[in-house]
């Protein structure tokens, strides 16, 4: 692909001096560039499609990086990316890994956060905007910011406040009519009318809340993008330049399945259906499956989703059970106020969370639903330690979410004892449940498990042995059964225990163990600080026995891979055996 | 004081034949016991005072308990429990304590949860709204919710999705133009112009998020309230009534000094002023007089409240450092996000905080301030083990904060530590930090600490002993104090150690320890899971010493006594010194 334009831009002065026309041809090569490039090595696909146009109408405004782009949830920043010196991470193959997929300050001036998580933007930008008023700055400050985020209670509260800052910022909505889902909330029909009456609707929230408001019909016209921008630059006070923009400009295919091009993996362009094939059975399809079963036998039953219906398997249910589905947007703190009301009225919710995004509704989890003590089930996808971006590692839900009294966390090792235990909770009304489902492939004994987990914090012995005991965590007990298994080769024969609950110790079981056992082994799939293995070494610590607790150390780590990290924190067989006969020497 | 008709009101049945007038005379009747009984016990004054005739209201127009009431924050509901069968409460002395300060379902049916953060009752109505419609229930939903509550991101998570509800729930704001403090935001403007337009301004938030709107001009006109509540009675959509009230109706002082009254001390009615007088310096009198010269000497300087100025001592620098003061409202999220930004464009921000309610932002503290591992200080007020609502119970700070990467979070013992790590916060680039303040009276040695603190993790050793080893997190040292000296009475020449970092150990020192000693025991004011002592357990969990960890179980409390909870957790120095000698036997 030839780039007659892209090739001379190394950083946003170079946009500066380009004619409209040039402009739009560089909206065609990058368009190009990001279908070429996502299609081969995966991300995020439709929202950068549709912020091409607004990226370089920002650039050939402002004046990055003293002005300053804050772009919300920044998985639409690959354009941005582009503008500003790190265009070989996206046209040379060979560098393609070495860009995050996110703003990362420690690539580019231009880039003033690592963000992940969505609604953040405005509440950040409010704080730039203060600094430089304290520092006598005179530099604007843009938040960009998509309509899904607005959902989220943190860009309301950032929005509150910037409006009566009385000083520069600026805020652009880039409104595509979509979060990774649909969008869901009273806010959307708003925009939809400001959409339809082109910004003129009497209903107006940024203006009830205050702002001054612009509107831009096509925000995927530069030229328009230009004059709107030049409008707003150096303003002093509020503003927001609400736009509407097409997610997934610019290939057919994407702008037809939003929801299903928001993040790709590497696919074929000119044979995109080939995406569609499946591979085996995922634990998210057996959560579906069931709660499908579930809910059509039972009117009372109702799954919850906070936009990502996608990343926890639930686009077969929201077909299926229409009345019984509830997405609520990005939303994560009143989706757990909200099955605590729904639990209270004597209906069975179960919300199907990532657990990365749990950590949004800590107060709600506390607060609304365990000081209730009212009977939910919450299903936590993707907790562990993962090769992820550094803002969705997963390894921080169980020290969050198992200090928390009331609350009874639950560690299933293979698919039949997380359908018992999901079946258990929905059935019970004595307490908040929240069920960690396993990092892994899915493992099936094929054996059913009863669903009878009333006795709380009772451990399950697997195997009976001597000298060293292994408590494995969840996903971990399988690693669990590895060091058994080694250890069985070299004429140990160990006890092996499934713990089962992670809220609480089996203290008659880890009392018997001091008789007979020299050592007992921890492991689990998160962080050690504040997880599950500190409390086993609390309960023997005034004891006469050893222990060992593995898990994740307390770091964020930015995509590194899974063997990497195993190896680091000593979670093979053959590391972990290594420290057990330090131990015994 | 004769009361001719509340005399005869149990329940609020007994409201249904009364006529207006009869009505009149019951909310002057509450009135004079609520004023008579919370200056007599304190409580919150001023916020009830308000409410007294839009509860009457409330309950004469709907059918509580099958119509269901959920109150935002719930410390508003004294007039409802005194119409709900629990009036012995608050007209016989000996009967005071047998209420709690909250909607509380143990104590009545007319009570649906356990409320004492803000901003949460919408959310929680939905969920019985949903709950309703799963089950064919027919029943009004209604949320009380004061404008105060407005700005948190989980009440517009909650608009947001009630207003496309399209089913009953009808949401009473509560409008007084006053959180515990003023009010801050773009919203608030929007209020206001509805107050001064009776309702009809152009731009109305309410509306522009799709609800239908009423507005009731005179909120403690019992007529007009029931008019307005009549009017929304088994509405089949979502509905906003947005009335007018006065807060601290009835007493001329509070109505003048609404921040004051909002919360008081026992006080003489008739001699108001008595209640200004201060009782010796305490640890917001120390940061507040830091922080008023700290930034009359650095403009860059900035400090952060939501919406507790007068919890943690900021009230004389809002007065004398204006430009330099920030209260984002009840919007906690917004504040961390805000402090990052204020960080990263180079001037000093520092959030004051309650402890509890910074379990409101869990999420700030980890993506928008510790992965981007801005300097920015977060002054953590009122954490520890306490005879506090159950709601407010703050002994959950230590698993929250100290468990997410990159924070640094310290625990002074003394005035002069604290004021040593303020100042070093505040000018290192470095780090993340948050300070634990002692949750006791003043401790002054008199000595002044250096501020420095770049060296993480290093405990300090105070006394050099053998046999054991007393690491006291906080202001828990001073306990450890008290039991170094009762060992030292019975022959036992302790080590006794001030760690002053929560988020980290000093391994070489704990190392050293393993000479000469057998028992590490660790002292922390908050809970034991997920807390400080675990840390040191799972270090020595392979070593040849014993641990012993104190501190707090995992439970919510409900205004127990600290001197019952010491007791329960073995937190005197006697009940310390029995474990001790129990593993010594």
């Amino acid at each position: 692909m030839e780039l007659k334009i892209l090739s001379n831009i190394n950083s946003p002065v170079d946009l500066k001096n380009l004619t409209i026309g040039e402009l739009n041809i560089l909206a065609q090569e990058i368009r190009e560039t990001l279908l070429e490039k996502i299609s081969q090595t995966g991300g995020h696909f439709a929202p950068n499609l549709g912020i091409i146009e607004a990226t370089i109408a920002l650039h050939y405004v402002f004046n990055s990086p003293i002005d300053k782009f804050v772009f919300d949830v920044s998985h639409q920043t690959y354009p941005h990316k582009i503008l500003t010196g790190r265009k070989d991470a996206f046209l040379n193959k060979d560098k393609y890994g070495t860009v995050t997929g996110f703003t990362n300050p420690h690539e580019s001036d231009h880039d003033f956060f690592t963000i992940g998580h969505t609604s953040t933007s405005i509440s950040l930008a409010c704080g730039l905007a203060k600094g430089r008023d304290l520092l006598n700055g005179k530099e604007n400050i843009v938040a960009i910011i998509g309509d899904g985020s607005l959902s989220g209670g943190e860009a309301y509260e950032g929005l509150n406040n910037a409006a009566v800052s009385g000083k520069n910022i600026i805020i652009l909505v880039n409104d595509n009519n979509m979060s990774i889902a649909k969008n869901h909330g009273g806010l959307y029909k708003d925009l939809e009318l400001l959409r339809e009456t082109k910004g003129k609707s009497e209903n107006n929230f940024f203006k009830s809340l205050g702002f001054e408001y612009h509107f831009v019909d096509d925000g995927n016209n530069i030229e328009k993008l230009i004059e709107a921008l030049k409008k707003v630059k150096d303003i002093d006070h509020p503003v927001v330049v609400h736009m509407h923009t097409i997610k997934g400009k610019g290939y057919k295919d994407a702008v037809k399945h939003l929801e299903f091009y928001h993040y790709v993996s590497p696919f074929d362009l000119k044979n995109p259906k080939l995406m569609l094939e499946k591979k085996g059975e995922s634990y998210s399809d057996i959560s579906e499956n069931f709660l499908i079963k579930k809910a059509k036998g039972d009117k009372s039953v109702v799954v919850i989703t906070a936009a990502t219906p996608g990343s926890v398997g639930l686009q077969k249910f929201r077909e299926e059970c229409k009345e019984q589905y509830i997405d609520v947007g990005i939303a994560e703190e009143h989706a757990i106020a909200l099955v605590s009301g729904i639990s209270k009225r004597g209906a069975k919710p179960v919300v199907e969370a990532v657990g990365t995004f749990l950590q949004r509704t800590y107060d709600q989890l506390s607060q609304d639903l365990a000081i209730n003590n009212n009977p939910a089930t919450i299903v936590v996808h993707h907790g562990g330690i993962s090769n992820s971006s550094i803002t969705h590692y997963g390894i921080f839900d169980i020290p969050l979410i198992s200090n928390i009294p009331n609350i009874v966390y639950l560690a299933p090792t293979t698919k039949e004892e997380y359908l018992a235990m999901l079946e258990w909770s929905i059935e019970q009304r004595q307490y908040p449940v929240a069920i960690r489902v396993p990092n892994t492939a899915v493992i099936s004994t094929g054996e059913e498990v009863e669903p009878k987990f009333d006795n709380l914090n009772k451990f399950l012995k697997v195997e009976s042995g001597n000298q060293i005991a292994i408590i494995g965590l969840g996903d971990f007990f399988h690693l669990g059964k590895k060091v058994y298994d080694e250890l069985k080769k070299i004429g140990i024969n160990s006890t092996l225990i499934n713990p089962r609950f992670i809220t609480g110790i089996d203290e008659e079981m880890l009392y018997k163990l001091l008789e007979g056992h020299e050592l007992v082994i921890t492991l689990e799939d998160g962080v050690l600080d504040g997880g599950f293995g500190e409390k086993i070494s609390r309960f023997y610590s005034d004891k006469d026995i050893k222990v060992l607790n593995f898990g994740a150390k307390k770091e964020f780590v930015e995509s590194v891979p899974l063997k990497e990290l195993y190896e680091r924190y000593h979670l093979t067989e053959k590391l972990i055996i290594e420290d057990i006969m330090k131990i015994f020497k």
